[in-house]
Order: C-alpha cells, then sequence, then structure tokens
C-alpha cells in the first residue's frame, strides 16, 4: 500500500494550499533549496508523525529533496488537512491520514510509517517514538496490537536498534522523552527541536497564542472583548494566549498556575492568578495549556457559570475532564461545527470545543505558516545533523549555531537588518577589568 | 572612622525613606524575623558595594540583625541617597558614601570597605571583587592606588585568601566574573544572585522597566505618547523599557540588537527593530540598556534630530559616548536637574540625562522596594549560604529551592494563593506511556 | 411568493445558530420578552435590509413577536447566512436571500421587500432607504428596473408617502441619508441607530475590530506578530481595527487619514501616521476602513511589497480599486477560499480578501452576538418609537434614555452592578458656587 | 503692587524652565510668531487663574507678544512652580502666586488679578468666573471678603459688567459654568476651550493619564506591576489613567462609575467594573477622577486593606473625604514629600498624596508640555476670538477651523504628514445615490 487519505481527488486544493504556505515558509525554502544541491539525506528514511497541515506539507517535500524517503502519519486523529493529505499523496509521499480517525486507525497509522522502517523518527508529541520503544520492550497492549495490524513482516522488537535517532517538536513529547532516558530507558537519541530558541520563544509564544484563539472564534465566533478568560499554565503556550487574551480585549484574564516562580511572573505581567478552583467561578472562557491531568475537573466544571466555554491548547486532550462531563451530562448536542453542549446536572450549560482536543488544530488551522517556518527549519536541520553526526543515547538541542542560522534568515527574508558588535564591543565584553 | 556620609542629620528623614521601603518589602522581612532568630551570619564581616538606596539599607539591616558587621560604600558615585547614608551610619553601620564621588573617592570608598578584611563581598557591578583581585594579582592604576589611601594596614595582596565568598547582583556584574573565571584567575567563589529567578526575571523587567521611565519623567517632563523611543538592546532591561515606553503610548517603539535571536523576539512581541544608525536618525529619546560600549556613538549622535533625548540604563556609563559628545560640543549648559543640553558642531542640540549615568538611579530612585524585595531577599540567602556551605572557585546560582521559596514569600504576601499538582498529575507529567 | 432562499432543507442548522446568537444577545431577549406581552408593532409591515446572519435573525423574531410582519432582504451580496435564511423562511418569515447575490438579483431583493408595502423601512447603510427615494423620485437607472421585475402591482412611486419612517444601522448609511435630507430630497424621518452610544461605540469599535481580523486570519490564516498593518482610516471601526492589530502583535499600525484630529489622535493612541502613498510601500496588509471611494488606488497596489494582503471593512466595496486591479493583472486564481491571487504587470502578487467586501461579513460571521445584542436592542427600540412617536421629516438619535437603557440592561446581563450618585453628589455636580 | 511671588531671585532657573517647555511646543510658539507680527490682543487686560507652572508661561508670554497685559493667578493653591513665577514676574507680568497658599492668600490673589479690571477672564476650574459672578450678584462669604482685601479700589459689583469674555480651561470649570447658565444668571460669554477637540481628546487623556502617574511614582516609588489599581471615573481622564495603569503592568484595573454606558465602555475596553464600595476592599492603589465629591466616603477608606494608597486626579480636593480621614485618625506623619501615613482607629494605615489635590500638579509637574501646547493654542485663539467677535452671554466652544489648524500646526510640527481627500472622493462622501 503507498498511501491512504481521504479523497485523492482534493489534491489539487491540496496544492494550493501548500503553494500558500511555501510563500510564508521562507526560511525553510531556502533550507530546500540547499538541500536540493547538497542532498544530505540521500538514502534515509524518515517516519515522520506530525500535525498533517499545508505547512507539514513544505516540511516533508523539503525532506524529499534532501534525499529522504518519508512516511507521513498523523500526530493527532482530528488535526489532518485531508486536502494535503492528498496532494502529498499523489506527489508519492507515502501518507497515511485522514482527519477524524478513531484510535484504532491512529495507530494503524504508526504501524503504516513503521513498515517503512525507518532511520529517522519525527515526532510531535512523542506518541511514535514511545510507540517503537513499547515495542522494543516487548509490551502489549491495544495501541501495539492496532500498530502490528499494519506493520506488515517487519520485526518490531528490533526497529529501535536501527533507528539513527529522532527528533521531538513539543513541551509535552521532550518532557515524555526525558522521562524515559530518566528511566535509563531511551534507545536512540532525540533531538529536541522544541528546546531550539527559534522554536519555543516562537512557535509555542505566538503561534498558539494567536491560532488557539483563531479556533475558539472559528468554533464559537464569541466577542472577546468583555469576558472573563481563564488560562491554566502559564508556559510559553499559556502566556502566548494569555497576552493575546488581552489584546482582545478581555476584561480579566485569569491565570492558574503550580509553579511560584511562573505565578509570579503571571501577576507582574498583569495577570490576575488564583487557584482554578476559585477561578471555574467567575470564568467565562477556559483554556489549558498544561501538559497534564484533569487540570479541569469534572468538580471544577460543575462550579462554572451557565454558559461557559472549554477549550484545550495542551499536546493531549487529557487537560479537561471529558470523560467525567460525559458521565454526568444529562444532555449532549452540537451547536456549531467543533461546538458541543452539555447540560449539567444542575441544569447549567457548558460548552467544549473540539471535543477537548487542541483547539488551534481542530477548529482552525494550527500555527501560521510564519512560525512553522522556524520551527520545521529547525526540524529539518535536525534531520540532517542526526545524519551527519554519530550521536550517543540522550536527549539533545540543536547546535546554538544552527539556532542562529534559523534567526538570521528569518530575520533577512524579512528586510530586517541588525548591528553587529564593533572589535571595540567586543572586546569590552569580554574584559573585567573595565569598571567604574 | 566609623562613618563618612554628606550629612549625617538628615538621618531622620533616612529612617522614614527606610520605613516606607520595609513596608514594601515584606519578603526580606520575612526573613529578617527569621535571622533574628537564628543568626546565621554571626562573626561574619560583610563588604558591601551596592546602590547606597532605602532598599539596600532593609538589606543591610537584616544582615546586620543576622549577627553580620556590615561595611557598605556605593556601586556607582551619582547614586547615593543621602538620608538613607546618614541613617545607617548613625545605627553604627560602617557606611562610606555620599552623591556625587568622584572617581578618586569612590575607590576610597572601596578601600575603606576592605580595610575591614571581609569575609563576604557583596557587590553591584564587580567593582569591589575586581578590585580585590586587581589587588592580589598586583596590579597598580590609579584605582589601586586610591584603594591604598583608605585601606589602612591591612595587606591587599592577602585580602581575597581570606574571602570565603562574593555575591553578584547585575548582569554586567556576573559577566565580568565569569570572564574573570574564564581566564583561570577567580580566587574565591561567587554566588550570581543575577541568576535567580526571582532577581533576573523581575527586578530587571519590572524594575528598570518602570524606574527608567520613571527617572526619564522626572528629568524631562515629557510626554511619552506620540514620540519615537529608542532602545538599544533586548535583553532583560532592554525589554522592560520597550513594554514600558509602549504602555505609556510611544508613537514608534524601536529596538537595536546584536543577537538575532533577541531581535527577532523583539518583531514578534511587537516592536520594529533596525540598526542604530538608523534608528538614530528617527528617534525621539534613546536608552541604552546593553551593558556594552559606545553602543550611541559620537557619530550616531551627529546624525540625530534637533531636540533628541539621551538616556543610559545600563550598569557604565560607557554605553553613550559621552566623551565624544563632550569632545565636540559647541556648548552645554544645565537646562534642570540631571538635564544637560549640548550644541552640536551643526547647530542641532541634544539633550543627555544624568551624565549618561544609570538613568533610574541618577534621576529617580532606583528600582522599587517590591522588586529589591525579591533581589535582595536572595542577597541575604546568598550570604547565609556562603557561610554554610563550602564553595570551590566558580561562579554559582542560588539552588532552585531558594529561588522558589522567595517566590512562595512573596505571592502569599500579596494574597495570592496558586494550585499544587494533584497525586494523578505529579505521576502523570512524569511518566512516558501515556500518550494519545 | 413566500421567500427565496438558497436551502429550505439547511433550516435546522440554521436553528441551532440562531440558538446560540440568542444566548448571546440577552438585551434583545429581555426586549423580546416585552415585546411579546405589549405586541407595541401589531399591525406593522417592516421592509429589513439587513446582513441574514443569526443575530439578523434574533432581531426578526423579536419584530415579529411584537407583532410586526417582516421582510427580509440583504444588505450585501456576499453576507447571507443560508441556514439562516432558511430558518427564518421556515418561521414564515418572508426571505429573499442567498449567499452570492449578483447585482441584479440584489435589487429584485429590495423590490420584494417593498412589494409588502411597508410601513417602516430598516436599513444598513441605506440601499433600501435610497431605493425608495428613486423610486419616488423618478429615477430610471438599472437598480430601478430590477426593482419593478420583484415589486408586483405595487405602486413606487407613492411608496415613501405611506412609510412612516425608517431605520439606519451604520456609519455608511447615516451619512448618505443626512446628504439626501442636505439637498431637501428626503420623504419621511429616519432615526439613525448608528448614532446611539450603545450602537457606535461598541458594535464599531469592538465588533469589527475584532471580527475584521477573525475574517482575515480565516481568508489567510496568516500571523499577526511581526506584520506591518495599514489601518485606512481612524473613525470608530478604524480605530478598533488597529487597536486589535497591536493586540496581537503587528511590528508595526500604520494608520492614513484625512482628517487632521484623527490623524493626531492615532499618533497619541501610540500608532504611525502617514499619506497612504507611503504607507503602501512598507505595508504587509492593508485595511481599508473609511467610508469613501478609491482610498487603495490601483497606483497604490503596484507600489505594493509581493505577498500584500488586501481587505475591506468599509460598508461598500469601492474602497479598493478592484476594478483597476482586474483590468491591468496578467492573471488571477483562488488560492483558499475568499482568497484571490493576482499576478500584477510588475511580477509582484497580491492578495485580496472576499472582493474587496465587507471582510468581517465575507470571511468570517459579522459581528459577533455580544455586540449586534446592543445593536439590534436599538433597532428594536427605534422601530417601537417610530409607532409611538409622530415625528417631521428629519434625522434623528434615539432619546439618551432608551440607550442608557440598553447600557443597564447589558450591564446587568454581565452581572456588573454600578455606583449611584448621592444625593450630595448630584446636588454638588449641578451648582456653580462650591470651588476651592 | 506689581507683583507678589515667593523669591525673585528664582527667576533664572525659571527661565531655563520656560525655555525647556517652549522647546515642546511648538504650536503656541508658532501662534506667538503671528500675534507679535498681528498684536491682536493690544489693548486688551487679561485675569487669568491658571496653574503657574512652566507652560502656563509659555501662554502668558505669547499673549503678551499679543499685546495684552495680563495679571496671572494660582487656580490652585499647591500648584505653583515658585521658579516660573519668579522668572515672569522679572519679565513685568503682574503675578501674585507662591505654592502652598492659604484659602485666604487664594482669593487675595483673586482679587489682585480683578484689580486690574480685566476684558477677559481666563479661567481653570471656575474660581475667578464664579467670583466675579459671586460679587455681581451681592455675595458676601469669606471668599469674597479676601478678595475685598487687595481688590483696591475698583467696583468689584460692576466688574462682570465690561467684561468682554471669559475661557474655561477644564471639565470641571464647564460643568460649572453651564449650571450658571442654566439658572439664568452667566454674565458674560464663556468660551469652553475643553471641548475642543485638541484640548479634551488629548489634554486630559494623555497628559492626565500620565502626570498622575508621574505624581504618584514620585510620592511613592511604588511599583505599578502587579498592583490592584481602582481608578474612580470614567471620563477622559478617568480612562486615560486607566489605560497608562494598564500599561504600566497593573494585575486588575478596576474603575468605578455612575454612568452605564461609561461603565460598559470600560468593561469593553478591558477594564473590571464594581461598585467603589466594593473595590474599597481589593484595591492598593487608589485615583479620584470624577469631578464630584465624596466620591472615596470614609466608609470606603475604612475598609481598604493596610496600606492603601489614595491620590486625586480631579480639579477639585473634594473627592477623597480628607476631613473625614482627619477626623478619625488616631495619628498623621509625613512619610516622604507630599506622602502623608494616616493611622485608622482600625490600627491600618492608609497613604494620602498631596492632600487630596490633583496629584499630577502637587507631586509632579502637571501636564507635559506637548500637550499644554494645543490646550493653551486654543487658549490664546479663543483670547483673540472673543476680541475679534462679538458674542451674546452664553457658553461656546471655539469654531472647528481653528480646532483644525491646531491639528495641522501639532502634526507638521511632528513632520508627519497626512492625506487629502481626492475630488472623487470628495464627491462621494457627499452623494446618496451611490450604493451597492
Amino acid at each position: 500500500m503507498e498511501y491512504k487519505v481521504k479523497d485523492i481527488s482534493l489534491a489539487s486544493r491540496g496544492r494550493q494550499l501548500i503553494y500558500w504556505a511555501e510563500r510564508n515558509m521562507p526560511v525553510l525554502m531556502r533550507i530546500r533549496e540547499r538541500f536540493e544541491r547538497e542532498r544530505p539525506l540521500a538514502g534515509i528514511t524518515i517516519a515522520a508523525s506530525l500535525h498533517v497541515t499545508k505547512e507539514t506539507a513544505v516540511l516533508v517535500r523539503t525532506l524529499a529533496r534532501g534525499g529522504a524517503r518519508v512516511a507521513l502519519v498523523p500526530s493527532n486523529p482530528l488535526s489532518t488537512q485531508d486536502e494535503v493529505a492528498a496532494a502529498l499523496a499523489e506527489e508519492g509521499v507515502a501518507v497515511y491520514a485522514w482527519r477524524g480517525m478513531n484510535e484504532r486507525e491512529y495507530y494503524n497509522a504508526i504501524g503504516f510509517a513503521l513498515s517503512f522502517s525507518p532511520d529517522i523518527t519525527m515526532d510531535d508529541g512523542a506518541d511514535l517514538t514511545a510507540s517503537v520503544h513499547k515495542l522494543a520492550y516487548g509490551a502489549s497492549d491495544d495501541t501495539v496490537q492496532h500498530i502490528r495490524e499494519t506493520a506488515g513482516s517487519i520485526d518490531l522488537a528490533k526497529l529501535a536498534s536501527r533507528i539513527r535517532g529522532g527528533t521531538e517538536e513539543t513541551t509535552t513529547g521532550v518532557i515524555r522523552l526525558k522521562a524515559l532516558h530518566r528511566e535509563g530507558k531511551l534507545l536512540y537519541p532525540i533531538i529536541a527541536v522544541n528546546e531550539s530558541y527559534t522554536k519555543y520563544l516562537f512557535d509555542n509564544r505566538y503561534g498558539t497564542g494567536q491560532s488557539t484563539w483563531d479556533g475558539i472564534l472559528r468554533a464559537t465566533n464569541m466577542l472577546v472583548a468583555g469576558k472573563v478568560v481563564v488560562v491554566a499554565g502559564y508556559g510559553w503556550v499559556g502566556r502566548g494566549i494569555a497576552t493575546r487574551a488581552r489584546g482582545l480585549g478581555a476584561r480579566r484574564v485569569i491565570v492558574t498556575e503550580v509553579n511560584p516562580v511562573r505565578a509570579l511572573e503571571a501577576v507582574f505581567d498583569g495577570f490576575e492568578v488564583m487557584p482554578i478552583s476559585r477561578a471555574a467561578e467567575i470564568g467565562d472562557v477556559f483554556i489549558t495549556a498544561t501538559g497534564d491531568v484533569r487540570v479541569i475537573s469534572l468538580d471544577h466544571i460543575l462550579r462554572m457559570k451557565d454558559g461557559a466555554i472549554l477549550a484545550n491548547a495542551g499536546h493531549f486532550n487529557v487537560e479537561i475532564d471529558v470523560e467525567g462531563l460525559e458521565r454526568v451530562a444529562r444532555s449532549k448536542r452540537t451547536i456549531r461545527p467543533y461546538l458541543e453542549e452539555y447540560e449539567l446536572p444542575n441544569g447549567k450549560r457548558v460548552y467544549l470545543i473540539g471535543e477537548g482536543r487542541l483547539v488551534n488544530l481542530v477548529a482552525a488551522e494550527g500555527h501560521p505558516s510564519e512560525v512553522m517556518d522556524m520551527s520545521f527549519a529547525n526540524q529539518a536541520l535536525a534531520a540532517e545533523y542526526l545524519v551527519k553526526n554519530k550521536l550517543g543515547v540522550g536527549v539533545y538541542k540543536l547546535p546554538d549555531e544552527l539556532d542562529v542560522e534559523v534567526a538570521k534568515l528569518k530575520l533577512s527574508s524579512m528586510g530586517i537588518e541588525i548591528d553587529e558588535l564593533t572589535e571595540e564591543q567586543r572586546r569590552y565584553i569580554t574584559s573585567w577589568e573595565l569598571g567604574t
């Protein structure tokens, strides 16, 4: 099987979308030009578990021009853009992806990707990498079962040993992989793309900050001005969302945190901070961005005002207790695309966006191309780096020079010039004698 | 000699100022209570080179209650609050400080501090620590000469060897001391207080951000709304200043940088970025915050518009080429306190605030107590840490637990509660198996 | 003919949308309750030319519950939500509306509305009212021709004389109707709903401010952070758009104006101001909000950077010279829904959203319900006012008491309480003797 | 007596301050040039009751160059800059002003001004104009008594009849004078300078917005970031203060209002709104800007948190119940210049800035020159207008053309160009036929 997509006839619309993304990803396009000349990935097979969006397509094309064979599967069951999947399939990429997969299909996709016996895994949330490790350690849960169904004749237990390295895109994924490494179980080197400055300082803050609101507005058409917005988590994603809430005119922006330093930073950044149990009673809109589980519990939901809106911007759909909500709700119905109304036992109604999955990818189109440009430039460079360097097992950050290179390319693509240190300045900054 | 201040009769006004600072420094006051009980610094002599302000007085009193003998000298010739110096002197602190010292007097003060043969040096900009090292390495420049004049009978070359450790407050100082260490010349351990989260994330950004503008407004009474503001440097200080410029209504806020990642961050934060040579031609107000030398050169000044205002927020008065300006100016006169008018050879006039020294300390009162509360809590804890722990030579960050403790105390003093991880959440965040 | 819509089977989805709007329009719902009891519009026929959206449906239902017979037609060829039109048709409203009408169909719709011989005209942009006047003055252009095709046997020249009054929703429409009145040609009284505080201070600024960006993001998925945004016009709409541009992180927000006072206000609000001819060369995104014609001319377009994006937020599609663009473009193609790429003779490409029509209604869903709540509360009260009061010919603002009443209902629906003057305060504020 | 000031030897420092103001008041300086040529005020005597600041000096000089004889007295007992008063006295202006007048001296000053038998009164808060009217109506309270002491031989009852007209600078003053007119008692025409766009849209919002915070920072040196700020009143002044509070990083900005429309605007602008009695319990800083009396009552003060800071930005010192506070306080002492600590019966301490008088004028320097430039340009033009036009009794706004002229001069002084309507655009905007 070469590919499995929703409808191959969507390819032409997909190509338009990719064209639009390419126009807005000048850094990655510049790297693509070099890759075409240098073919650094010749002979390499990459299994990529990424949101199948127009921006990912630009990355996949870039890897392919660099010589790689790419198998692409989704990193979330609801985030695939079917037109894009079709376009890539038509171009010969091994895509196995459609919007609205169930869990079995989702892991079938991973099995499909692994059937190519990859040299490199490229991951977004670490489902793919965790699967490879589960297989290596002989786990046998449902997900492993589903993987086997599509993995063909490959020896799944031995996969890890022939993988040269992997990359990981997200905070959540990096946390998982570091946990794996801490337990001494990591089997191959990982480049934590999320730790590149030009990734986490931009994509998480500006990308998710805007696109989370884009998703909420498309799902609800609500007015942000005048609202009480509650953001759970003040990491890079949370602060992006809180900042944009302010920028869109929210009346109160309340942050909840477990980390005192971050909580204090939120306070000094001009936000209110309080426990989620108290915030639950006054919020109009709740957005989770913590990477942790049941941050909004059923108990919190039951305290909310009639009409409260719930959305998740974290990687997995565990931050809001959707299960609990489903269990107790008197009734449930779809009001608009990606907007579910739940009637609670107390008679109040709450509104859940996109089943509690990543709101920006489900209800909108994920991060704008302009930030994915840098994130995926780092992905492309990470793949090249894994090929060119022999790394021991561990979780690595890309070298600073590559990071700075990405920043320079981005500035130059925007027509922005900056200063350089003079010789005198370089000397001054490295001397200890010169003082008052 | 017990002390040397401008006018001891100012003590009573100084005590009022310190009272006001104490009201706004609840974290340090909480530490003081513990220090009074536990006396962790009993028998320790501390030589402190800090801005002699009301907030520093609260720190000095706290160290004294902890058992330390403190010798206090300025870290900048223009930043001393004479009332505060008087109040401390009257309380028995060995203060040698007045506003408007010349260079000789400034190093005399350091000599005075060293004459106490300190166990710990507490520094702000690293002039004191650099002096100790110069003396140890037998340097003999003017500054060393001035130090000898007041150091009494102490063997200055041997001082370093009996110092247990030092602390450093600023970015600039830490850069100097790391340079010293890189050259293999550092002689005792340094705690880089500036690297505590509860210091650099707050003091540099919110403290300098606000107080820089406070200084500029006191010196000029200008309206920020409608102005073109140029901020050189987008470190923590620079971004604080740029953010407040926006918050005060500036029409354009232009950032200049040499670091591509920071430059890009400025762009995505909503600021313009361009080379200083271009910005020079369009700015109304220029503020340097780079830690480097001649960032605004004479050539840049000559390109400026008539009426341009120049201020420095970096530690040393080297960022603006004041020397060059003095050399070429046709005339110079004082318009208001801390505001000098220079007539350039091209007939235009530019206005320099506070001789290009730290504008917030010279023309206003330095950081508000509320941020110094955390910075100086870290200083007090660093002194205690040096006494209780035997460290090898090196530049250290305070342990995270102390940092978190400061944040918790601050939140609680503001009446703000935050969440704690549930057991389920703690488990989830440390597991790698749980995914989609 | 009872109605003409795209597809009556969309009614059920339309009802869901209207339900969602009703939840977010508490003021209008409160008025509806009273209308149901009091039936103030019994026996009245209203011809309404409004954007056929879910919010308009809430208004139409309210008028109907008040006793009115309503004929509803679009006020823009591209803004109809077909599901909503279907739902209203099924409920017995005389709707003649579908998305994507051509000009002939658009005026056919007006003919249909007039065939009911209305007592009141309710207008949005003044096309309906202007048509009634053209008919009264015997004009005979194409639009009149198209009106006649659907107007049935009614004596169109006499229509105006039996109309009791009209209402107008927009700045643009009010300007047209005041021009008509200035020429001495207005034939019946108009209530300028746009001049109610609770309309123009909110709907134009917060509604269009947010929904314009919503439309642009849906059409382009661009990142606002880092962009140079040009807003033509600094009226209420323009300042809403500029403020949100800032809130979304734009690097530069440039305003163009013809009115010096507004231009100065923009400057002091923290925006750049320059002529459009200069702004044309540096903008990434251009948004018109002036109410005037050819504000972005072909000449301006030809100066733009490759990749420039053009959108219009003003009532009519005349602000950008689309005609000129069509005339000279080498090629044109659709990239995404509502996004057209034009290749210019100079080889550069520019992107036009929604054919230069109202971007928030074409590419998104128009103003959020929360602001239309107040705007349409004013519409409902204006209709009632026209029925209960005999007004001479003229353009009127609703009485302040009604305005204040709407504000009070809105605050109370949000759970917000405010202060009342004490007796002492009331006396003080009306006395002239009390001074220093 | 020619003048009465604190110390004539301060004149030279005063001249420096005025020089600095002149550099920043280009519009008024442009008008001065014309006045010097045209002498429109030749033979006119102006009695001016204004804050005696460097900006007022620039106005007074301008009036004098236009030919007027000017008698200048303060409009607030605490706002005089003694250096400026000295400089003007030395230049021959009849100044009667020093900082810290008591009530008797304040009205003596008004008597002094009236002793010149003015043709025009120029007022700021309407104390002067109200006095003229009290005298005309034969009132005999204390203030009248004090006026007589310095008025010389003039027939005070007849003064009003020979006054050609007056001007009024503030919202508060205009409210008083309209009340006077409503009662049918106004005796000569008043130009409400406050109603010029280029005055009230700028001076009240940007000037007071910034300078209120400048005053609070100078008095307290507090950090705004992290604070809960309560602003009473959301008129132009209040919204300026609230906006800058946000811009300086306040954690919560709470607005209190009595007007529902303004309250709603505050909500949609992103502020919290609640009754002052509730806000009293949670605020860290309270700022009144209502123009009304006892907005913060003793009861509110008693509910406040320990450490609350109180400031007033309204014209008169009646907004905070200082009397009540003085009555019940256990003790009171001065902590810093313009900062009084009150110990309440409940043991808590609150801090009052500048005795509850205009905080920006008492604790800082009033509005920056850049906004007074426009306000006083309007004053100068109003004086000229009164001389050149014969107006009936009433309260007038300056003609729009003058307003627009001021805006144009300001833009041009800032080097900002704007667009002009094309012929096509002018036609379009005045036509009613052109629609969809």
